[in-house]
């Protein structure tokens, strides 16, 4: 599948050292795990400066805005290191043999999540931190005892390299197995990768054409592994007529600068905007966005996407540029348009076509059934977003949209995805290939695991987690009922 | 894709009654949910003696193993019941709004598991009952709150049909939404099931063959599902030299039940065992053998199908028949081909083919290395088994075969699989498709639940398990605490 090129040469070295580090790894203690995490988030945050310049010089984002996105990377390596000393994450559970069983005798039963092995990471181009070397896959990934290999994205190799040496150089002094993680790069690679035999899980975060001949290729392995894409979300906003009286301007400016936020690049970048027709809410939207600018985008080859994924838009007699302009630019412009909910409805599909920029399409409703029925016509969906006010009869449109996306947002912008617990970042194809999954928050840890029960099995031969006395302290379900980490 | 045969309209019908019922079924309540398992339960347990003779007939098998496996049916119901009354499935996790969170101010955001939709459910042909009409998954799918459309398997029709009638009479009598339930047969229908764009999940129990094929079409889909297929797996056995020589008869005497139950019908059926060389416990299993007897398959197609698979076996000289016969006849007889450890190693792929039905492969092996060697060489397995004495230094292979298999059991066997908390039926590839996740036991309910996260959404719009009275009293994850059933 792969010529003998320096690529199938640092490929093949990658994916022996994660086969070889993984069975280290599955036995690894949580708490050195937690060291580990620690540790590669001590030497980003040492070298930040360094770090961020090179980041900006090859993502042309802003300075500001990448020491943020820093923070939030190396925020979540901490976190992570928390989840696994508390131990929850295993989802141990204990069920001790029971003659009356109404079923029948059963076995001393003890199950508890254990890493799958080898996992390939697809990093993202407009995360040059958080969705990249050492973003929240990889951490993920080393939290739950997988060995780790990042396809490098193409858009920023050099911080992708220097990273690569904080991770590689803070895991060997920290004490972690060679080969726990590796970087490879290039397109040929990236193919290879997900059908080497030795891997057993992908992530990838990026487009939907990408992700999806990613998928193709992991489903049609002799043996299909789990593939977790997040490919494409056009994150509807919908925004009642009452909240368009209350607070319009309020709301236009919001949306104006989510949309607009790291010129539009972002997954969740708000990309229809539902809106009452008849009022001058759709005037003010406008205003809005006249304010706000567009600015450099990431690589040639996304803003030549961006402007060809315009085309059609502009071709159509059934919408209006509202704002901004569809013509090839060094810099786009903020760009809307405008149509109703007919002609939306009658080409849902083409209007909900993804613009990787900064550029949303506004679709005005004129009743609460065409809104219903616009949200009934989205497919799977990251986030859905309601501007509303209190006692807006919107239960209908709350239940339609859970039923479509990761996360509902009430009053707020789907940009900005704050790492929690109870985060969801995910939600049905082609939001991502896995809607059970999230790989923005400290549930995105299970992606790397599977469960594994053992019967009848000796103290002395299980796991610890497992073990009677609970040595780690794990919480656990024993015979059906929750405890905190006490012994069974 | 299907033609306007009978066929086609009971799929149309089946499944615009099942997308009409999935909202009503999302916002029902848990309590509802629980009520109706158990009437189900209680109307297949009213009916016991006629639906054992039905299933008697059709299968072949004998009324007590039917009884026996009616009794672990309407279990199965009543435990699932009790789990959806608990909430602990619903994986709550409420975060509160944060201004000092530290990688910027978090807002309120609440997630819970939420039904997927639709799901079809591949009815199994070796277990009339426990996997098939109001089987496991059928009871997991009602459990979420997902309407399930059942693919009947062709090798018990009549009993397929009583047992729908029963659901159906138990779920309306209960209240549960019209559309909650229905039944489609032929192999036509099940190939238009899993393409149907309604379907939101499908399971499937059976053959790798047919497993694969459905995987593959669910992957291929414009907009993918997942796929809960368990597929195949020999569910190898490994005995020490110590446990050999201490319990040989004992050990022989269990593997010779286990082979032999159900006439070796079961996908945990042992299929290869690893046994020392230069002892008599090979003589001691064929001794046990001999003891046992065949029986009638479920089919004659499954009967075909079993000797068949022998045939490539019959035909090597690097294999011995140590007992039984490939050789078609109406009855099988329990059949063990014997092999040593080398043979295996050169040729695992075809000596771990499985057989579906009482035969396996006894291998010897002569060092620890070639245990631990034969172990590496097993592809994904529901179970693997090791037969040992207190002291064996079998922590290496117990090692391998959790980076295996899905349960790993000591001193056992791995047919009858207990329906409890910590049980996992699930593994690699070829064992299922989707290695996160089991079919059997109380886990088996998140295969058709997704998370959806709510942030700062009015507790009036929340669902009653997410809003901060709790009211449900449902287990949550509050701020990272774990909380039994408290308002946050």
């Amino acid at each position: 599948m792969i010529q003998e090129t320096e690529a199938a040469v640092e490929l093949e070295t990658a994916m022996s050292a994660a086969a070889d580090a993984a069975p280290a790894l599955v036995n690894s203690r949580p708490g050195d795990r937690a060291t580990w995490l620690r540790a590669i988030a001590d030497r980003l945050d040492g070298d930040a400066e360094a770090l961020v310049a090179v980041a900006a010089r090859e993502s042309r984002l802003t300075e500001q805005r990448l020491r943020g996105e820093l923070v939030r990377t190396t925020f979540q390596l901490r976190l992570f290191s928390r989840v696994v000393e508390d131990g929850g994450y295993l989802d141990a559970i204990v069920d001790h043999a029971d003659a009356d069983w109404p079923m029948g005798a059963r076995p001393d039963l003890r199950r508890m999540l254990r890493p799958l092995g080898p996992a390939a990471v697809y990093a993202a181009s407009n995360f040059p931190f958080a969705f990249s070397v050492a973003g929240g896959d990889t951490a993920a990934a080393i939290a739950a005892g997988a060995p780790v290999v990042v396809k490098a994205h193409s858009a920023h190799p050099e911080l992708s390299r220097a990273v690569a040496v904080h991770l590689h150089e803070a895991l060997a002094a920290a004490g972690a197995p060679r080969g726990a993680f590796a970087l490879v790069e290039g397109r040929e690679a990236g193919l290879a990768l997900v059908l080497d035999p030795r891997l057993t899980v992908a992530t990838f975060t990026g487009s939907l054409a990408g992700g999806r001949a990613l998928f193709d290729l992991a489903a049609s392995r002799p043996e299909p592994i789990p593939f977790y894409g997040e490919l494409g979300s056009v994150n509807p906003v919908f925004v009642t007529g009452a909240a368009a009286a209350a607070r319009g301007r309020e709301i236009a400016a919001g949306f104006a600068a989510s949309l607009t936020l790291g010129v539009g690049q972002f997954c969740t970048k708000p990309g229809v905007l539902f809106v009452p027709a008849g009022s001058s809410f759709a005037d003010e939207v406008v205003e809005a966005v006249r304010g706000t600018s567009g600015g450099p985008m990431l690589t040639d080859a996304i803003r030549g996407g961006y402007f060809a994924s315009l085309a059609p838009l502009a071709e159509r007699d059934d919408v209006e540029l509202l704002i901004g302009s569809p013509a090839e630019a060094q810099e786009p412009v903020p760009t809307i348009y405008g149509t109703d909910a007919t002609t939306f409805l009658a080409h849902a599909d083409e209007l909900l076509e993804e613009h990787f920029g900064p550029a949303a399409v506004l679709v005005r409703y004129g009743s609460a059934d065409e809104l219903l029925a616009a949200a009934r016509a989205l497919p799977g969906q990251l986030t859905a977003t309601v501007q509303g006010v209190d006692g807006d009869p919107v239960g209908p449109l709350l239940e339609l949209l859970a039923g479509r996306a990761g996360r509902v947002l009430w009053n707020g912008w789907p940009t900005g995805v704050s790492v929690t617990y109870a985060q969801q970042h995910g939600g049905p194809y082609p939001a991502t290939t896995a809607p059970h999954f999230t790989s923005v928050g400290t549930a995105s840890i299970a992606r790397f695991l599977r469960p594994v029960a053992y019967q009848d099995t000796p103290d002395v031969l299980l796991p610890p987690a497992l073990q009677e006395a609970n040595p780690w302290s794990v919480p656990r379900l024993v015979d059906g009922v929750r405890t905190p980490g006490q012994p069974a």
